[in-house]
This record gives structure tokens, sequence and C-alpha cells, in this order.
């Protein structure tokens, strides 16, 4: 295990982190909240310290970067990040339990947008602007934007790759040019404009500019933290609908846009993942909006809210303009299938993928065919292209490892004695960086109640979910420290 | 694929279920039920006449029998026997709606348990008999029987080995001797010597011949079909503590059995999957027990619905002596665990099999080990010996399909607008051949109320989770048919 280079780059993770307090402490000096922009400031000394002696203990760092060091560098400089950022919430006492507040941004980071709050409005601004602003950081990822930011040295590709990939969602990190360096510059700039755009579109329609800056990193990050007591549920009709379209948006593979900008269309409309992605969508807003049809006025208002809670759960983000749970079993059913399903890889949105779906469901039809005639042998096509064996099998490990750990968190947290339909969808909620489930986690609900033992599970499932297990395992996997 | 073969196999199965109506007859007649008597032969008549058929059809059958064939055939003879059995349902109109009663019957040959009855009380003794006696008939397996009875010609090792794994539960068929014929009898001989003195222990007990009869099918078979509508609610401590050691007893792999009859009891202890079995069982008795222990008076009662009840839906067999829809959240989740992990694969019980589990555990953990150093190449071992990577490649298919049709059945299901506990445990129960569920399928309700629809979906889960999957897809896949 390469320590210094770790070392350095959870330094330098650290340090990145307490540019991103500044605004934070911008808005608690306009609020008059000097007591809060002490803290903020407190908490920045004490991350720098952390940093500093990271920095120190990294002197000399090799190059030699593997597989594993790009796990453990992942998941550390998550865990790092998000203890670092507990603290102004601790520090303030507005969340007096250090482990509620490192569930609060754990759940901002990792894009889930689960919360512990109970009454989020009588938070001071400039924490909400922190738990939201954490959601756009979390969305596309920090070590990203360190890549694209920082120079690693010449002919260090591997080294990046290692990186992006522990951090990157989906079966397989798409290189959108050569360099890895160049790709994670893409992907941040796309990132930015189509915030920038959300942000503009929620401007004209009437938002304040703290709300607007808010929702539009909670919809970009498809993270779901909401400044309001009832989410999205008082704003006006347009507010809405540009908030389904843009949740659904950054739901989309970024490659996508990429292909998009650089005018290929024809790859671009041929993508299976996002062929289904919308069809499955679509189909859900249909069979929610008829089964709910009774309980709004008009045909419009039906398929508003039906639209937004799809693109809301499946994409992941938990932004809410209606209490979900009040629907009928059908569309709650419905719901839950959208949130094991998710969005697409390489998007901000969390959950198991759509393209892990289609593999996996290419990969039994392919298996039972083999059963039936064992001698022949089959490739599996993804837009056209033979999907690698090694990706198969890593798609299997997934798949085992993913129903693994969903069970044992169900277990553990049925400890606490809430409904099974609370268990299932509060782990479900956190492993796939939802947000709200249903029952006592319901969007009008929290996570507060659970015990000290269940928000600790529900931790580590939040930043396996985000990393997509590996980076997490590796750092719990006591045998990856003592390599060499 | 071989169609002539598969007509004359089909025809000895169909023969084979005209014999097991006749004890049903003989109650009848005891009972003065001259009626259902009549509609039992006349159901006999039936049957005989497209066994006759497909004799006739099958002349001059070539040899030629591959894996494709023994799927088509396992799966084959089961929709054939249960359409078949639930002809004494239909006629006698105690089961007015054929769908009805061909659900009833195939829950019964898969020993599921499920009923659509609600007044289970009423029926006439003879179908009871019949309803309960399909459970042994499934348990052990038909082709299983027909192989032990009919001799299918000389050096048919590979043809009776491709029908036995068709139908044989567990990732891979284990055979006791080489020759499959007397591997088949040893089982069916194990297998009836334990339901005997299971049936002579209920005796001891006080229990009605009839009565005993009926409940030691249900507990051989793991099926859980009762004749009082308080399942086994009603009975003496002593009866119900026989019933839950021998449910769990039937829950073991009958390799353990010959090993033991063999005197080779080191090889037998140091089974894995017997240890775990016995392990989880152990673990859910106590943390249920100490969950519900303010419900009953004593330690003892407490133990023994908590044993009782872990050891029925563990095996899958259904019984219950207590609505344990009842019980407290935590002791409801223990309990959907179990239905989920099942019993010992090579046993009459259903799930996902207990080695099945340890086999994904440890193919995640070797697999996370791998993308940590990819260079290392690491085998899985179970009791000792190599596992086979066909037998884990076959097991990762069984997975995905599993957790595919899992889903798509609870989606289906979901159409009826029950609750989600509902659906998602009418399927568990449904495809892991447990019988009652939570919630509407509680153990004191019956899957009456669901549509049509809904009736068929469980159908096929109950098929396809008794031959574990494939048989049930082979059949309605198309291109198995056209292929030569």
């Amino acid at each position: 295990m390469n320590y210094k280079m770790l070392s350095k780059l959870f330094s330098q993770i650290l340090a990145l982190e307490c540019v991103f307090m500044a605004p934070s402490i911008i808005i608690c000096l306009l609020d008059n909240e000097i007591g809060l922009a002490i803290n903020f400031f407190i908490s920045i000394v004490i991350i720098l310290a952390v940093a500093g002696i990271l920095k120190f203990l990294s002197k000399n760092a090799k190059k030699g970067f593997y597989a594993r060091e790009g796990y453990v560098c992942a998941g550390g400089s998550w865990i790092l990040l998000s203890l670092g950022g507990a603290l102004p919430f601790f520090l303030s006492r507005q969340i007096p339990n250090y482990i509620d507040a490192w569930f609060e941004i754990v759940s901002g980071l990792t894009t889930t947008g689960a919360s512990i709050l109970e009454d989020v409005e009588s938070m001071s601004r400039g924490l909400l602007f922190w738990r939201s602003f954490s959601h756009w950081i979390g969305g596309m990822g920090v070590l990203v934007l360190l890549l694209a930011l920082v120079s690693m040295g010449k002919n260090n590709n591997g080294f990046t790759l290692h990186l992006l990939r522990a951090e990157s969602p989906g079966p397989d990190v798409g290189r959108i040019v050569p360099k890895m360096r160049e790709t994670a510059m893409i992907l941040y700039i796309i990132y930015l404009i189509m915030t920038l755009v959300d942000f503009l579109f929620l401007i004209a329609g009437g938002m304040s500019c703290f709300e607007a800056l808010c929702t539009a990193f909670g919809t970009a990050g498809t993270g779901g933290f909401g400044v309001k007591a009832d989410s999205l549920g008082s704003y006006s009709p347009y507010l809405i609908n540009v908030t389904t379209i843009f949740m659904f948006l950054f739901g989309v593979n970024f490659n996508l846009y990429y292909l998009i900008t650089t005018k290929q269309f024809k790859t671009a409309i041929k993508d299976e993942e996002v062929r289904y992605y919308f069809g499955i969508a679509g189909v859900a807003t249909v069979l929610i909006a008829i089964n709910i049809r009774n309980l709004y006025p008009t045909i419009g208002e039906t398929l508003k809210h039906s639209a937004f809670q799809v693109s809301s759960l499946m994409t992941s983000t938990g932004f809410s303009t209606v209490d979900f749970d009040l629907w009928p079993n059908f569309s709650k059913g419905v719901l839950l299938f959208l949130m094991l399903i998710g969005a697409c890889a390489g998007s901000t949105g969390g959950g198991f993928k759509v393209i892990r779906f289609i593999l996996l469901f290419k990969s039994g039809r392919r298996g039972l065919k083999q059963m039936l005639s064992p001698n022949k042998v089959a490739v599996i096509r993804m837009n056209g292209h033979q999907v690698n064996e090694k990706v198969m099998n890593t798609l299997n490990i997934y798949l085992t490892v993913y129903v693994l750990i969903l069970l044992a968190s169900i277990f553990v947290v049925s400890f606490d004695g809430q409904s099974i339909l609370t268990n299932i969808s509060a782990v479900l909620a956190c492993f796939n960086n939802i947000g709200p489930g249903f029952d006592m986690v319901g969007p009008s609900k929290s996570f507060h109640d659970f015990s000290i033992l269940s928000k600790l599970v529900l931790i580590f499932d939040m930043l396996a979910g985000r990393l997509e297990i590996m980076p997490i395992l590796a750092i719990c996997n006591l045998s990856t420290w003592k390599r060499k």
C-alpha cells in the first residue's frame, strides 16, 4: 500500500473542502450569523491542521499506484471529507449529536438526501447552503474535480484511471477522450454549465437566489435536500416542471452530452441505456398517473405530480411535491421499483443503474441458452459492441455483494423494531442514494428516530452506494492495509 | 427435441398419477362420498385417455436425450401432473374455478402450501387427503420416483442424470451411488421410512390416523397444507414439537442420511451447509424467542412457538401454530429472512437454499479480493473440496434469473393494489414454496382474493421455484421447441 501517495491525495482533498466551505461563510456573514461563521472557520482550521499533518507524512511520495490504492483513496477521501464536513453542524449545536451530523453530511455528499432533521426550516441558511452544496460536490465526485484541477505529473494516465474508476458510477468507466485529466475537465464543465442553466430557469420562475442555488445543487447532484419542510410542494407548476426535466437530464450518462456537443448525434441516439431509461420513466409516469387520477383535479396536475415523483426517485434525487407515501399501493410499488433501478451509469444519479439491469437481463438470457445448449458460445452485446467478459464477471460480483449488503443492512436495521416496509425502504433509500422511502421514512418524515447502530449502517450504505461498494469494502478489509 | 421420448415419459408420469389418486378414492368410499369417488374416477379416465394418446404418439421413440430434453421433461411433467391433479377439485365443484383448482394442486405438488381455500374444514376428506398427498408426491419428485420404479434400459445413466438434475433442488446434483437408478431408489426409501417414523410419532401422540397421515405428508414434503383452519395451533405441545423436529429433519440434504446409514459419520458432521443450517435456525429461534417473550406465559411455550415457526418457514413447510403475522416487526423480519434462505439442497425443502448463500458469500469475497489484487487466482472450496467454476457460473446465472423473476412477479402482482408487504411476501412465499406470507397472505388468510393474472403468475412462481427455474423457463422458451 502506497501510504505516502495516499496521504498526499488526502491532504489535497481536505484542502479542497476548505475552499468549498467559503461560500457558506459568505452566506453566514450576509445573514449576520457571526457565530455560525466562526464555527465554519474553526472547522476549516481543524481540517487544515489534519491536512497539514497528512501533507507532512507524504514527503517523498513515490509512484506505484494500483487498483487497490485507487479504491482506498476513493473510500478514504469520502470518509475524511464527511468527517470534516460534519463539523459545522456539530460545532454550531444545530445538530448536537456528531453521529447525526455525520449522517447528514454523508447523506449530502453521497447525494442521498436522507435527513435526520425534523424541522428543516429552523436551520440557519449557512448550514442549509452547506448541506445543499455538498450534493453538488459529491454529485460529480471530489476526486474527479481534483484530477481536473491538479496535474498528477506526466505519464500518469494509469494512475488517474484507477482513481476515476474507483469514484465513477457504472460497470465500466468511459473515457471521453484518451487523457483522463481532460476527461475529468470536460465532465466538470458540462456539469457546471447544466447547473447554471437550471439555476437561471429557476430564477426566471421567480425563485429567490438562495433557494434557486440550493435547488439547483440538489437537482444537479441528484441529491434531494430541500430548504422547505414540504420539499418542492409549495412551488409553482413551472418550477416543478423545470425541476422534473433537469433531474431527469442529470440522470443521463454525461458521455452523451459530450457526444451531443461534438455533434455525434447518431451514436448518442443509439445508446441502449438511455433508450431504456426514457422508456422505463415514461411507462412508470403513465402507470402512476392512471393509478392516482382520482386524487387530483386535472390531468395536467396528475401528470405533473406523477412525472415529478418518477423523475425524482428514478434519478435518486428524492425531492417530492406530495407525500407519495399516501398514494395507492400500486403507485408506491412502482416507485419502489424505480428506486431499485436507478439512473444511468456515468450520471450523478444513484441506484443499481439501468445499464446493469440491461446487462443482467442479457446475461440471464445467455445463461439459460447455454444451459439448454451447453456447447454453444455466445457473446453479450451492448450498443452493438461486444461486452468484455471481465465486465460481466465484475457485474456478477457486484450483484452478489449488492444483494448480500442489502440483506445484511435490512437485518441490522430491523433490530430497531420498525415495520418491514420501513426497514426495506430505508436501506434501499440510503444504499441507492435516494433519500426518502416509505412508512416511517416517508417524504414527510425523517431518519431521526433510528438507533445509533442503524444510523451507522445507513452511513455505510450511503457511502457504499455512492462509491459502488468496492472502495468502502476495501477500507473495511483489514488485509488491504497489511499488503505491501 | 426428442418428442417421442418425451411423450413416452409424459404418459408414464400420468399413469403414475392415476395410481396416486387411488388412496383418495378409498377415503371417499370410507366416508360414503360416492359422488366424490366418481369425480376422482372420471379424473382418472381423462388422465388415462391423455396418457394413452401420448403413449400412441411415442411409438418407436429413439435414444438421444440431452440437458434440453431433461428440462422440458421435468417442466412438462409437472405441468401435466398439476393440470390432471386439479380435476377432482374442479369436477366436484368444491373449487368451482379451474384456475383456483390448478393453483391449489400446484401449491400441493410444489410443496408450497399456499391455499385459495377460505374454509378448509368444509372440504371433503377425500380432497383434503389428495391435497396433502400431493405434497408427499412432489416433495421428493415424480421423475425421481419414475426412475426408481421403471428401468430406462441399459447404459442410460446419462439420460437419467439429465432427468434427475432437472428435478432435483440445489446447485449440483449429488450422486449417492454411481448408478442413478439406485440413487433414486435409496432417496425414496429414506423418504418413505422417515415419513413412516413421523406418522408413528404423531399416532403415539393421539392424533387420528387421517390427520396423522396428512400432517406427515405435509411435513415430509415440507408442504404445509393442514386439515384444520388454525393449521397446527390446536394440537398438543408434544405433537407440535414432533412436527418441529421432523420439518427440520426433512430440510436436511438427504445425502447426509445416506452417509449416516452407511456409517460415514465424519463426512456427515463436516458438511458445511448443514452446520450453517443448524446455526441459522438456532440463532433465529433465540432471537425471535427474546423478541416475543412477553406474548406467552412461559419460556417453554415461547420457545415452542419460536422454534416451530422457524423450522416451518426455513424449511418452506408453512405450517403455523400461531398467527405470526401479529408478532412484532423484528420477528417478522427474521422470518422473512428465513423464507428467503430456505433449506438445504437435496432436501424436500424449498427456497434459495443455504448452500447457495454460502457459495454466494464465498464468491463475493473472492471477487473483492480479485479486484484488489487482479493478478491472483483463487478457488472456492466447499467441504474442503474445490468447487467447479462451472457450478459457480451456473450459480451466478441462477441468482440473476432468480432476482429478475422475483422482481417481475412482484411487479405484476402489485397491479392488484394490495400492500407492498403483501406483494413481496406472496411472491416470496410462492417462489420459495413456503405457503403463508404476511399481511393479506398471512397464516390466517388465503390467496383467494388475488386476480386471475396474479394467480397465474404465482402458479408460474411455484413451479419455477420447485424446479429451480430452468425447466419452466425451458418450457416457456419458444426456441427450445423449434430446435432439432
